[in-house]
């Protein structure tokens, strides 16, 4: 996308200086545009922002660095919410309720989504836009659906990375949506200040199908549906879930996670799940514990990347691509030592 | 250790002689008497594997490799059991405990240790031995320590590598204990066929100061010190734990984690945790879930390795090791993004 107005104008130029135009200028100048855009609240340009950020190509590389170093003073200032929930805890209509509550405040509001199955199977829990019409017309809101392609590892770098562009484009509030399976919640955890589990009634037989551990990651529990005739098995449910969160160990030190109900059809519950946040924000922005929760995320996501790194190089290579599937047999089989296993493939790795 | 008889033997032989000798052959030699010792059910000898094992000297990489390679097709046939549980517990009176009762029905009962006190911090669960001095006395049992020194990976590695050995020697019932803190248990989990839980009465303060998730990796949950005074409490423990483990997920597929009492110390209800244990064996071995986990497990263990070479081959770079602080201080404060961050840590490993 960015350099489609550039191409326009170069189509009037000659030949060979269109092609040193084409070659070295546009980027550069992209970027520029694109800050200035974006620091000016123009939504189409944060939207180039982000295809830059997502953009694998190899071209794409360094003005997408260089925009982040630049947009990266300008971030930080918002509230990084994270909402997950099994499919069909109707997370789309508590975002869309949630969301248009906060910009009729005067907030600005980015929904991000990171969704493994995208990455996976192509599908896209935000693919469909329409289904959160009224929010996406919200002059003070934005919204971004899932990226795709690369690996969960890369999708992972490309939100936080799509974090920092929002947040310098001026949005205060992040949603950031995952589904409740996967890996993805511990991802979304480490890139977020304040994380929510939506659940449905009938807290057992739900949890059964959660992943492992993700009560643990939450810092409030909301029991949607809770209107019309679900309401008593509602608060049936909230009862369930405060008992269980007795015996756990809080996501955030200092804060008694909380288990509440709403109804994001009815837009009830909602005003007090916002309260919610901002009590968390008051208590920990006092403790000092919400920037150093920051800075530590930030440490972390460092790690992950060298990390993601070492491995791709690694089990990228094309000679350790081929060993792998022999060894691995090997090793599963009970034929291999481990130690020997990984020595024969890092022989190969470093071309002994 | 191994070589120490060769050494006295060669001490008798000519200068020239000699040096050859120890030059070359102790070690061979000594894997082979090693093995032989091992299989003869000596405990020394397996001792003496295990020194071999967690020697960090690189002389005895190969050797200890050999040796391990050898013993792996002799390996497998047993059932390895993870304990953990807060300190205090009672860990230690339980594995006496249990393991005795094993002892005396014709079991081979070896007790390992993962303690990542004993790495970080130079204590260790296991160091003193005569807190299980009954079981140690026991001709049937096996007591190791808690290998010490190293990162907790390579404590893990040593650990899987113990229980191979253990098992080419004839142990047919593997305790693997650690403590309910930090990483290990996840380690443990990793390298065993049944995860249990040890808890005290009063699970909810107790489950606080637990780590997060732990209770979703356990196979079963044992109210400990459930006599006198503490009996009815224990029940009501018990009763809490089967509340909050109807919510959760089980460990393993088509097991329902359960949770039992017992007293270690006046050695009641430690059969009903055996009869359990003999259960889960069967149904898992019944399913091929036990084979499918042993294989996923070695699997898993082989990426875990590489993973680990792979991170202490970039972090323990000189080059790398000089540059970390820095850059990562400016991304922990928001002056520099992840990825520029990394490039340059990759171009100095790189050495570009």
């Amino acid at each position: 996308m960015p350099g489609l107005v550039m191409r326009k104008r170069a189509s009037l130029m000659n030949e060979d200086i269109r092609k040193k135009f084409i070659r070295r200028k546009p980027i550069e100048k992209s970027v520029d545009d694109i800050i200035e855009g974006l620091l000016s609240r123009d939504r189409t340009m944060l939207s180039r922002a982000i295809t830059l950020i997502e953009s694998n190509a190899g071209r794409h590389k360094k003005p997408a660095e260089e925009m982040l170093q630049r947009l990266l003073p300008l971030s930080g200032d918002s509230i990084r919410i994270g909402i997950t929930g099994v499919p069909g805890a109707g997370k789309s209509t508590f975002i869309e309720a949630f969301g248009l509550l906060l910009c009729n405040k005067g907030h600005r509001v980015a929904v991000l989504a990171v969704d493994p199955s995208s990455t996976l199977h192509g599908g896209s829990i935000l693919g469909d836009k329409t289904r959160m019409e009224r929010l996406a017309n919200h002059p003070n809101a934005f919204i971004r659906p899932s990226p795709s392609g690369g690996t969960l590892g890369g999708v992972h770098r490309k939100t936080r990375e799509t974090i920092i562009a929002c947040e310098a484009a001026g949005y205060d509030v992040l949603l950031i949506e995952t589904v409740g399976v996967g890996q993805s919640e511990v991802m979304v955890r480490g890139m977020v200040d304040f994380f929510m589990l939506l659940v449905l009634t009938g807290a057992g037989d739900e949890l059964q199908g959660m992943k492992k551990g993700i009560m643990e990651l939450a810092d409030a529990i909301i029991v949607n549906k809770a209107d019309g005739r679900n309401l008593e098995l509602a608060k049936k449910t909230q009862r369930e879930y405060k008992q269980i969160l007795h015996f756990l160990k809080p996501a955030t030190k200092g804060w008694t996670t909380p288990a509440l109900t709403c109804s994001a059809l009815y837009q009830e519950g909602i005003d007090e799940v916002w309260e919610m946040v901002l009590r968390y924000m008051k208590l920990t922005k006092e403790s000092g514990l919400f920037f150093e929760n920051r800075q530590i995320q930030a440490k972390e996501w460092l790690y992950a990347q060298i990390k993601e790194q070492l491995e791709s190089s690694f089990f990228g290579n094309d000679k350790v691509k081929t060993l792998v599937p022999e060894i691995e047999k090997k090793v599963m089989d009970g034929e291999m030592t481990v130690t020997k296993a990984s020595g024969l493939l890092f022989d190969v790795f470093y071309d002994k």
